[in-house]
């Protein structure tokens, strides 16, 4: 069982040392905090924290070998309970157990999975704190998290200290500092703990992640990605986010809520926290006009929703500078109307990808060097073939016929499962799942300080100037199935 | 001769009024400049300029009437040529001088113009100096400027005050207090100087702004506009720019040189200056990397280009608030491969336009409500004819047969030709100019200070908050032709 380096020499030459990745990182690593140093009045500072003794790097740290991989959920709403039911389909993957603080959902899903032929898991509800009984069972290794976002860094926090690695929806927590215990407490803990980015393993997302390693667009210089998608009538509806939890966040804070879905697979194609990584951001933020304007329209007056005042700007836009002089502009916005996007574009010296493009809201349209020099798109369906990632290409029928969100809910698990049976180093971390969660803090404190450049903390305490493996790992045995 | 007020009570009513512009806007106004009380801290400030004794506003202020409108070119290399033939064809327009500091150069415009048949205009040129010389004379209407960037300012500032008024290609000035000068200066002299921004007469853009004062996008809340064309090729063209004064610029600042192609039609619009103002400006930049590896694979070595290093971004973003909660994102990339586009976007609490979409560059796509609920867009073509604007309904075929840009240039040169025949207030004042150019200068700025926001002057002193006629006023009679 082994897997090569990812990176290719192209996209060595290409990437961090070209672009003085080495040079730069250490520069910065020797002067941490980032940019504390002479540009501190630029900008708004934010401390690293130092390794407390009992702690080490959970960087290339595999997972142990698993014949089976035990999962639990916390949270059975749409997504939890949709997830289960994807976890309990991977081969060599079992649901162990299931707990929603209303235990009616616990019973429906553990139904829905008896109905299915699998095995009954373990049902847990009724409070607030079940999940805490269920965490005290030694038949689970994956704790998989989809509750209200205001309980994953509480329940991430608890399934580590009880020995399980975690997998959470977005984000895995929404404070800076949350999001240093989760970091820390991995490395005291020795678990893994990953943000559920699915987008990540969509099939555009890794193809252009692999483009990007093998040089297609020379220098990476920017990326773009957003999470553009009309939520307006969910946000309003009754019984689609457990007690308005979505929207109720709207009234409560100004900040790019979600922008991991476009962020994260730019980051990846950017190798950050691989031999760069994303250093300061600066946010900006419109009036916010849709949720308002779609009540009036569309919401009978004496509705609760009458007594909220919406303070979260429509569109937030992060611009986010990496170590290595490129550039990431990630887009938030759920309350205009628009056809779906995540924007997903990436471009440097030689080329280009944008995703979302045409007037079917899927096409993807590609340009670079030196097969095209004629100023015109290409639509990149016909280069798909050349450039889909090998997970694809062995579970992309698997994942169209079983998966939510086209196959990536899909592709996500399995590969999940894979690495832990498998024995592999994770292909997303909490490093990783720390610096895209990062920007939700980080775009409350620049607009709370109208737009100044906020300092990102580096996670991985300077480990970020290595290469290493990523989410295009290359795999040339497969474990039993 | 009249013209009726283009801001429809829709308009007002899903733009400055219902955003709080009045509001807003007076108390911006009454604590000028704009950020500097309470947010000094988080912003780079810019001072604001006193309006001094013999000056007074030129807003709403009218041309006098013209029967011919004679037009005066500083600059004939590639635009100032193909320009010069283009006021030649303008009904009413006639062309009575022409100038370069290459005496050969005026020759040859001279010659082109008699060999079409046109009066043979008065020959300048041989020494920097030459259009002094020819701004002295009295049969000059209007002074047409297609020099390189650096002599925009003086030639604009000494047409002004040798009596003319003044078109000014991209940008009229690179600096802020430049800017402010050529504004004082149309306010001493009573003479207008505008911005040659084609691209605000582009039959999409003009649409676009139609369909934002019909409120076709309810509340407008952010657009997106760039200028993002591959010149690599001609950058280091030993041909096509004087002694290479365009690529030179690459050498010498750090800043977006050439933004308002996309800016100006976004900030039209907003209604930028007529009820909404710019207030804010922050940039980031990646770093320098395609013109560098453009020479290394392309220029041979021993070329002068091989002794110059390119310090500005391939990529320079800026991020732009308005005083209404409005944020505008300018883009500027001249020294990468991909194919052409402005952007050209606007969205708001009721739909969206996205120009440049699809996999030919020129592809516009659209989507609003109530009319689109599907989360499908909607090609533009089928909608461009109920929007499109009276100007490329009355001349768009003429345009077509006889401008550059895809009729741009044509419509700018008639319309501004036809506002001077008919008397009326120029669609683009200075003060529009000044706003659409200032991101030059505060780019700089920005860049200097880590992309802290700058404050942007308002350069109408206040009278931003009055909704008035620009870019989409209508005419219910045309002038004697």
């Amino acid at each position: 069982m082994s897997e090569v380096p990812a990176v290719s020499r192209r996209s060595v030459l290409a990437g961090a040392v070209a672009s003085g990745a080495l040079a730069v990182g250490l520069g910065t690593v020797a002067s941490a905090p980032a940019l504390a140093a002479p540009g501190a009045a630029e900008t708004v500072t934010t401390s690293e924290r130092r390794r407390l003794a009992g702690q080490t790097s959970m960087i290339n740290v595999p997972y142990e070998e698993h014949r089976t991989v035990r999962v639990a959920t916390i949270g059975l709403g749409n997504r939890g309970r949709g997830m289960t039911q994807g976890w309990s389909i991977v081969p060599g993957c079992q649901v162990t157990a299931v707990c929603d603080i209303r235990a009616d959902r616990a019973k429906r899903v553990a139904d829905d999975l008896a109905k299915a032929g699998k095995p009954r898991p373990a049902e847990f509800g009724g409070s607030a704190d079940s999940y805490a009984e269920m965490l005290k069972r030694d038949d689970i290794d994956l704790v998989y998290i989809a509750t209200p976002w205001e309980f994953h860094y509480k329940q991430g926090k608890a399934a580590l200290l009880a020995g399980k690695h975690v997998i959470v929806e977005l984000p895995i927590a929404t404070q800076l500092d949350e999001l240093w215990d989760l970091v820390d407490t991995c490395e005291r803990t020795r678990r893994h703990l990953m943000l559920a980015e699915n987008c990540s393993y969509g099939r555009n997302e890794l193809a252009m992640l692999k483009m990007a390693h093998d040089g297609v667009f020379g220098d990476v210089t920017n990326g773009h990605g957003g999470y553009l998608h009309d939520l307006r009538a969910l946000l309003f509806s009754d019984t689609y986010y457990t007690d308005s939890w979505r929207r109720l966040w709207h009234t409560r804070s100004t900040a790019s809520f979600y922008p991991m879905h476009g962020l994260a697979p730019v980051a990846a194609a950017m190798d950050i926290n691989r031999g760069d990584r994303m250093t300061t951001l600066r946010a900006t933020a419109t009036a916010p006009k849709g949720l308002a304007d779609y009540r009036e329209r569309f919401v009978p007056k004496g509705h609760p929703s009458w007594n909220e005042t919406y303070i979260n700007g429509d569109l937030v836009t992060c611009m986010i500078e990496t170590a290595n002089g490129r550039t990431i502009r990630a887009e938030h916005n759920v309350s205009e109307p628009r056809p779906y996007s995540r924007i997903n574009s990436i471009a440097g010296s030689r080329g280009i990808f944008e995703d979302y493009a045409g007037n079917s809201s899927t096409g993807a349209r590609i340009y670079f060097e030196p097969d095209h020099g004629d100023d015109a798109w290409r639509d990149f369906e016909s280069y798909l073939k050349e450039f889909d990632h090998w997970l694809w290409k062995k579970i992309g029928d698997d994942a169209a016929n079983n998966g939510g969100h086209g196959g990536m809910d899909y592709v996500l698990q399995w590969r999940t499962v894979h690495l832990m049976r498998a024995g592999l180093v994770p292909d997303i971390d909490v490093y990783d799942s720390a610096a895209w969660c990062a920007p939700v803090p980080l775009s409350v404190m620049s607009l709370e300080h109208k737009g100044k450049p906020v300092e990102i903390p580096d996670f991985t305490r300077g480990a970020w100037v290595n290469l290493r493996l990523g989410l295009d790992s290359r795999m040339t045995e497969m474990p039993p199935v």
